[in-house]
């Protein structure tokens, strides 16, 4: 059980500058996006930088879903540099393409699928040290700020995968409500849908006990490990405040302290689900996002059709948890019952859709698209959403029930159509 | 927020060999005490250095409840040898021996008393980088496995004090619920006394953001930085783990489940305190135990009057709840229901006795003796208590309220006798 050090408060970002020079750094690299580059979260961290003599250089050429070439780009620029410490100022896209640059700058002779999870990477192990980086979140739902894990697109096989090793796990992640009130509603809803997601797959992921391989040499195991717990803690009280604040803090921009509230579980869920792992809901979500054809999310300024994440993640949810129930029927109970089902009266058997119809609700209160044929899909693309899954071996066998190619095209087909 | 890496689960200490080749170490310490220097938790770890080839040396000479003489002969021996990692395996002794002996050896021109909390000492900020230290808990009680503090009796001025800083946090700590076999009843119920008031006291210890002073940079501020969302969560959680199986724990020395569970608890309010410090409960605690006449408590082989630290912590926890609760009623009341109270009917300016009654219960129930009248204090030794109070200010400060003198004498007084 690996856990970052985090540090929350309005206006801890003005910090930074601090905690660089403390640890001594002199040349620093900060990364972000384009349109962050323009906004007080990153003119905040700048103003620190200088106010704190330390010398640094902008990178905000991060692709939002980065790719293997996003990362290489990166990879170049912070090769040629000699930085001594990292600044990531952004959502996951940012602190993941961050996270990469930093650890390949810092194994120079490796090849980038070296450290890319297996069967597309080698997946070998890090054993290189690699240079302080700062994680100032923007958004409220990846917690990569306190994971070990780099998220991209590889463009030779259109799937996506990642990096996965304690070894590029933040060193700080500075939580900064301020950071949040500048989200528009839709941002918020999917960052949380994904938050919820963490908690919820987390929670009822695969036992840590019952996981195979489990490689002797700690070294080697791997950085989801199932269940456990210390997960189920962090899972356990992330729902809570997504039960209690993800309504308020969409509804409500100026809602400070629900958006706070939902800026700290991004960050407890990461930590849970970054020790724990996920399963269907995200295995399932990248093809859902990969795949997209013309969908265009509501507030989100990019140029190409996008499914956000966080969507992408949440709508087989009710399909996903329907199926999983009978392998722990009274954490699906519980987790309904959080999110607000009244489950006094409820049969064991019954929590798979008892937990579905909870989420059904819970989306439709939050106008979420109805289903996956909303955003574009039919009957036609389940093959390639299937096939698309099944590359995401890393996460679906974590799921507690086995699933086979017909059970993943009932998922689908299931999630279609939520109310 | 700082939290420390664990692994939990039976006979994981059998792997420590791995994760120190891991860490590329070559020569390392093995700090233990002599009773525990000829038992299966160390022999285990030796088993695991030699099995992986790795050099050690040992010192068994910790003394339980350990004096700045105690970590001075540490530190000697560590210092000359040049050590590239350490394993402690023991109590919260052990571990805290090993801490200074660890930051001594990485920072050798440093006088003792330059890390040691002000008043006492002059409380320097770590800035020395120090070896990895593996701690392998043997009691259930310090957490001292994921703090970064160490305690000790400073002998001229005949008072506790400690070293605080992050710096000195373990790397990895090993949560073998094996070693928990072992313990007698009593040492069971003490060691589990200290969880249940790291749960309480982090819990109700003044808010963060309440805490003054407040220093701009992050360095200087203190590792106990009041309660805060992140220690609420594991105080709280400990506390039901307590309540749930502490009493099975004591009864039923095979109770593995029980004891798995405290030893697992141990850690997580370590987690809770070790970032929010704890107050009056362990501020008052350390001239029990200090000026200790002639009690000799059962189970614990030693050959001085001793009374052991978590008895002498919980038998003012009535008093002390009583006294604080009027800061934040709901939070006592909360932590009474979670202790077994029925609070449905309860009155907000109630919430102190009916914690503190609560408490009464679980001690009587486990055979606590009843008060300092029965650990050998009388009316008369309370001016030299209050005395050997006041410094502990570095803990006292983080009550939620502000205490005088005559205070302490009538939290002193009220803890004469329980039932």
């Amino acid at each position: 059980m690996a856990v970052s050090n985090i540090r929350y408060g309005a206006g801890v970002t003005k910090e930074v500058g601090m905690d660089l020079q403390n640890m001594g750094a002199k040349n620093v690299c900060l990364m972000t996006d384009k349109n962050l580059s323009q906004l007080p979260p990153v003119q905040m961290v700048m103003d620190s930088l200088v106010k704190n003599g330390i010398n640094f250089k902008v990178y905000n050429n991060v692709r939002v879903e980065p790719t293997d070439r996003s990362f290489m780009e990166a990879i170049e620029f912070v090769k040629k540099r000699a930085f001594d410490a990292y600044v990531a100022v952004g959502g996951g896209s940012t602190m993941d393409t961050c996270k990469a640059a930093n650890l390949y700058a810092s194994s120079p002779h490796s090849d980038f699928l070296d450290y890319v999870n297996a069967p597309i990477g080698k997946g070998k192990p890090v054993s290189v040290p690699l240079k302080p980086l700062i994680a100032v979140p923007t958004t409220s739902g990846t917690g990569s700020e306190t994971t070990g894990v780099a998220i991209f697109d590889y463009e030779p096989l259109k799937v996506k995968t990642g990096i996965a090793s304690r070894a590029i796990k933040p060193t700080l992640g500075l939580i900064d409500p301020l950071h949040t009130l500048h989200m528009p509603d839709r941002v918020v809803a999917n960052s949380g849908f994904d938050v919820l997601c963490h908690a919820l797959e987390s929670y009822t992921a695969l036992p840590y006990h019952m996981r195979s391989p489990c490689p002797s040499n700690p070294i080697t195991r791997p950085a989801y490990q199932g269940s456990n717990p210390i997960s189920d803690i962090w899972a356990v009280h992330a729902l809570r405040i997504v039960a209690k604040y993800l309504k308020r803090a969409v509804r409500n921009p100026d809602d400070l302290e629900a958006r706070s509230n939902m800026h700290l579980a991004s960050a407890f869920a990461g930590i849970g689900f970054g020790n724990a792992g996920v399963h269907l809901c995200h295995g399932m979500s990248y093809p859902i996002s990969g795949l997209v054809k013309t969908y265009k999310a509501k507030d989100y300024n990019v140029d190409h059709p996008l499914v956000p994440h966080g969507l992408s993640v949440v709508l087989t949810s009710p399909a996903v948890f329907t199926f999983t129930a009978q392998m722990s029927p009274e954490r699906h109970l519980e987790t309904a019952e959080i999110l607000g089902a009244d489950t006094r009266t409820a049969r064991i058997p019954d929590a798979g859709p008892i937990l579905a119809d909870t989420l059904r609700k819970f989306l439709f209160d939050l106008d979420v698209d109805d289903g996956l044929a909303a955003i574009g899909y039919s009957k036609a693309d389940i093959p390639a959403l299937v096939k698309g899954t099944l590359p995401q071996e890393r996460v679906t066998k974590l799921a507690p029930r086995p699933q086979s190619e017909e059970d993943l095209s009932a998922l689908f087909e299931a999630s279609m159509k939520l109310y």
